[in-house]
């Protein structure tokens, strides 16, 4: 492979798209797709909506989809000793399954990845690469596309600012909201974006006073679902929404912007 | 005006246009320029890389241009009343400046603002059009159109995450990290974004030690600048390199990714 190109292409809506990352759609020879041994219910539609893309932007059809196999994590490990090696193991197998389908393309190539979003928001792919190029089996050109976040897509839904007016902001995770609390010291931080939520459990355990809610699911897709307002009177009508799209839509990916003012 | 947009152009690659930026490009009807009293050396270029977007996407020439000029703020009040008096003030001037120039647009006309990466991120247009909507003298619709932001720009120049995997992400001013310092509890955040860089006077007041840093500046131009490495090393050459850059292009608009590792 002579060179592989990490292309961000939105978080959901095809129109999100930019020019760059069609010119790079348009150049490529191969896409990688993973296929991930224990699938999210997005697996089907991120794969269905890749396909668009490609017929949509790919007309000529002559780009050939290689699938790597990500290998499965042992997620019951022994102790913290145990569990870094379970994590070492697992990063291993994946560079390896990652360099053995690099190594397997057509030496004057252009291989890609299409990743949701922006590749540099909460997805592993870059890191990866990084750790295919470390182990140096193969090596390549390799560029990183940008695109539109759900960060983004989210703010501009609910037509709002991430910031308070020169106020800094927090990206943090649900599992990490729920372990953690509030982040930052106190009166730090009054606005703060949560993604990754495999539930909506870590806003029951706030402290609801003073917190408003902005809340999108399947952004940028015909189940987009959004709901905004104070955070305790919001919550049933997003649990309620959250299924209904999970149900209806067959997966849900949701974000929120939770925003404290006094 | 029926309908405004505020449409999200990049942060300064005018190939990171989405499609949908272009479509709404192609549908509008007047286009606000706003004319700071107190202009940053980058406004020239700004306006400059605008028309080249209009040029570039509406061949027509069909689409007015409309400059708003914005108030002066009183930056030398008395006391901390006198400052909200005259922050107050100043929101009060500029909301009736936007609202003169709405009003005056033709009724059935779509307006739009082309907004500088994307129009979440420390950018002031939202809140003023929120502000002019809540003034009740003139209503319409209004949507927003993410764009690619200048924080997904550095990182795929860069070819890196923003996040630890599972980890918080801080994003800041250079006035705050100034101000208060590292972001957040002890051990809290690790990767810290800074936009809104003045100087670089933030970074000569940190302990170094563990920290890296990724810098840019004029990302996407042609005078777009890199650097990169252990903090303490690395900033001379970003302060030569951001000193030249300003020289050079006769602005610079710079942001970093700041990583601490143990
Ligand atoms: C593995 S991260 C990847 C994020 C992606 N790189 C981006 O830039 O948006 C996936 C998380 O992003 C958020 N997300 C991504 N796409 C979304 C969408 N269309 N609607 C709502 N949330 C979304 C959700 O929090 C989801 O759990
Ligand atoms: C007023 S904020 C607006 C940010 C914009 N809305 C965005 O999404 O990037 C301007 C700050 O963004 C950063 N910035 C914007 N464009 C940039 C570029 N092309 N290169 C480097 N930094 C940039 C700088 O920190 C600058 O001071």
């Amino acid at each position: 492979m002579r060179q592989l190109q990490l292309i961000g292409v939105g978080a959901g809506d095809p129109e999100q798209l930019t020019l760059q990352a069609i010119s790079a759609l348009r150049s490529i020879d191969v896409v990688f797709v993973v296929d991930k041994s224990d699938p999210g219910e997005s697996a089907d539609h991120l794969a269905r909506w890749r396909e668009e893309l490609l017929r949509r932007h790919r007309p000529d059809g002559d780009c050939q989809v290689v699938t790597i196999i990500d290998p499965r994590r042992n997620r019951a490990p022994h102790g913290q000793a145990g569990y870094e090696h379970a994590v070492r193991d697992w990063h291993a197998a994946r560079a390896g399954a990652y360099e053995d389908a690099f190594a397997a393309v057509a030496p004057d190539a252009t291989g890609a990845f299409l990743v949701w979003g922006d590749p540099s928001l909460y997805d592993s792919t870059i890191r990866i690469v990084q750790d295919v190029l470390a182990r140096g089996r193969v090596s390549f050109d390799w560029t990183v596309i940008p695109g539109v976040s759900s960060l983004h897509a989210l703010t501009a839904a609910h037509r709002i600012v991430l910031h308070g007016i020169g106020r800094p902001v927090a990206l943090t995770t649900g599992r990490r909201l729920a372990d953690d609390g509030w982040p930052g010291r106190p009166g730090e931080f009054d606005d703060v974006v949560v993604l990754l939520n495999s539930d909506l459990s870590a806003l029951e355990q706030l402290d609801p006073a003073g917190l408003t809610i902005h809340w999108a699911a399947n952004l940028g897709t015909p189940g987009q679902a959004l709901a905004a307002g104070p955070l305790s009177e919001t919550l049933p009508r997003i649990e309620a929404l959250r299924e209904q799209v999970k149900r209806e839509q067959g997966w849900v990916l949701d974000l929120y912007l939770l925003r404290r003012r006094p």
